[in-house]
């Protein structure tokens, strides 16, 4: 077993070797990778089965387990990935500006590798190939820390991920994946500076904010989403029920679903019946304003809490307001800078919506659920991003690039 | 006086009011702020005198002092650069691309403002105005945190600026001060998550060093250059010569200037006295590799410390080379990834040398010293950031900005 310091020396060994490889190498890894995955299917399903039993004997809810398992199927599909990662364009190496400077240089600034990048994630075994993936074709090596409940899966898949790698010629230590799953090597892992270039946390609230808080490594926040849909008095009330219940139910343990409806007082009394009826078949608790809980008897008071959870699950919390500023002011107070929603027919409405909300994404007239890498065209995602620095929202291949300029001079001095 | 959390809520209710303003009123704001430090000379003038006082009391260098003098040519050079700033295109509301889905979802990312951006920096009260003016052009309030021993420079400025705002109907909390200079509200800045979207040191390796390991907040890493000059076998050796010495000796005290000198074995004999020749005038020490000092008995030797050193003086560490691969090695290994620089005639070396040494800038045959917001063309510069995330490089106006995503449907669900 290497321990973190030697991981992250080599890693940083390996990040320029990595850096060089053109995309037809890179493509070629990935394929090499994808085939091995399917090769040895039963050894990825047996070190699964050895997770799933240590699971079930910790007291893992159904959920977890559920995340934690892999099937034929699913491992088809993260190798399937692989080769679409591989389909992708290559980042790497575009020229975005050069221009000439009154003096003579020819400066450029171009995409290139970040380096080295650290993802500290969950028992979810997939994400150990997705983000590999992603990193080595973005030229990086890349140091994974998943969560110790699928620790066998993720050692067994990034064993085969290696092998394949180094029969391809590849450097293996493009992917890492660190074996000590103890709280004191994910504290030192987010304080690697010098070794680290990025440090990216996928997975719910608590791991977030610890790595935000501990941290001294650059940081990418993702994920959580508190998403209002604010339905204006000019709102067409059969497109809101549409997209509120898209947006509730379709997959209410995700970041971009609904968590809180904001009504104009103009239709509270037209909207919220047909709010509470498009929600019933799915079980939707509503935790509302007075003014809600006075014209739906199904709805129990809201708290202030409520306001600022994330619920992830059949609940939502709903409040009146009055007036286009007061639904922005609450979004604005609440909000994560997740996913926000307006339905409107009216122009200047939108617009101000469009302008004023603060997050990564701002829909009028459409499902929060669309916030995501590949309904944005990106072809991939490695996570949403709700900070605001390097990328904000969902973020594919170019988000774990970084640039350089480059200077062609003749001789030029100040 | 405001404590940290009061300045922290104010900027933050003020801030979507600089969010709305439109490039007219911005301009109009900066041209105030400009009239009045212009109208105010006098009032400045005794404010930083009393803090020349208090530096010279507390036996602070010359340099210090020097950086901490305003005279009124400085007064109105710091005018002038408000209305430069004023000048330069709004970055605020371009979109970068938009395009439709498949689902007919018309998506587009737009540049908007940061939101509040905090700057820690040191005794130089420019800083305090150059930063409040391009976040103001930014659309994103500020919070101002400068040395202590410019306190009073500082405080009278940021008065100046807040009135010329309110005289114009302009928020006057886009501009603050943080009026207590202690190390546990510099420490309390760091960690104000939710109120900062990020904090940008400015200053010397110390202050960003701690504003790096303790903050909690987003960081961009700025300034620290440890700046080489390679001197290839097949380059022109005097154009080495005029490079390095305007590297090395134009203006020693800056973050772009050289710091050490790397030399091919193949030309080394040619050219190190060269080196020594065009150094000597200034008085520059060469603290050199044996084979360096085998060749100029001027130089003394380098320890490991040398070759990791930025020295912001009159000193140049030096070692010769077997190699491109041993320049760019050495490189990697000991720079802060800031500017460097190949001087050759060999297309190969000089691919090879922008494509391998990973650093902010990248030259070939001229000098690290045009690594600079100006030079760059963006009009201005915030600092120099030295790290890969958001911004790598000079940063202009831009990098004070983020995007959002902006969706445009008509009643889409998945």
């Amino acid at each position: 077993m290497r321990d973190l310091l030697t991981i992250a020396r080599d890693a940083n060994a390996a990040k320029r070797a990595v850096a060089k490889l053109g995309t037809n190498d890179k493509n070629r890894g990935l394929a090499a990778i994808a085939d091995a995955l399917l090769a040895h299917t039963d050894e990825i399903l047996a070190a699964n089965q050895t997770d799933i039993e240590n699971g079930r004997a910790a007291g893992l809810n159904d959920g977890l387990i559920d995340r934690l398992t892999l099937t034929e199927s699913r491992i088809a599909a993260i190798a399937e990935g692989c080769r679409q990662v591989a389909a992708l364009p290559d980042p790497i190496g575009e020229v975005l500006w050069m221009r000439k400077t009154p003096g003579g240089l020819d400066i450029g600034q171009k995409r290139v590798p970040m380096g080295v990048i650290g993802i500290i994630y969950e028992a979810r075994p997939n994400v150990t190939v997705d983000a590999a993936a992603l990193c080595f074709k973005a030229g990086s090596a890349c140091i994974l820390r998943g969560g110790k409940e699928a620790f066998h899966s993720s050692l067994c898949l990034t064993r085969l991920m290696r092998q394949a790698l180094r029969a391809e010629g590849l450097p293996e230590d493009a992917v890492n994946l660190v074996e000590d799953t103890s709280r004191e090597s994910a504290t030192q892992m987010m304080r690697l500076n010098g070794y680290l270039d990025v440090l990216i946390p996928r997975g719910g609230a608590g791991l977030i904010q610890s790595v935000v808080m501990n941290a001294t490594v650059p940081v990418i926040e993702t994920g959580t989403g508190n998403c209002h849909v604010y339905v204006d008095a000019a709102a067409d009330l059969d497109m809101a029920q549409r997209i509120l219940v898209n947006a509730k139910c379709q997959r209410p343990s995700v970041c971009n679903a609904a968590e809180s409806l904001l009504v104009h007082r103009d239709v509270a009394e037209a909207f919220l019946p047909m709010a509470r009826d498009g929600l019933a078949p799915a079980g939707v608790t509503i935790h509302g304003c007075p003014r809600t809980v006075a014209l739906l008897h199904t709805a129990v008071p809201a708290t202030d809490e409520d306001y600022a959870k994330e619920y992830l699950g059949y609940e939502l919390s709903c409040r009146v307001v009055d007036s286009l500023d007061q639904a922005i002011d609450h979004i604005n107070r609440y909000n994560t800078g997740h996913s926000e929603c307006i339905v409107t027919r009216d122009y200047d409405a939108a617009r101000r919506f469009l302008d004023e909300v603060d997050a990564a994404a701002v829909y009028v007239n459409a499902s929060t659920r669309f916030t995501d890498g590949f309904e944005f065209g990106f072809g991939a995602e490695i996570g949403i991003s709700t900070q605001k620095l390097h990328a904000r929202g969902p973020m594919g291949l170019t988000a774990l690039t970084t640039t350089k300029f480059i200077i062609y001079g003749n001789g030029q001095v100040r």
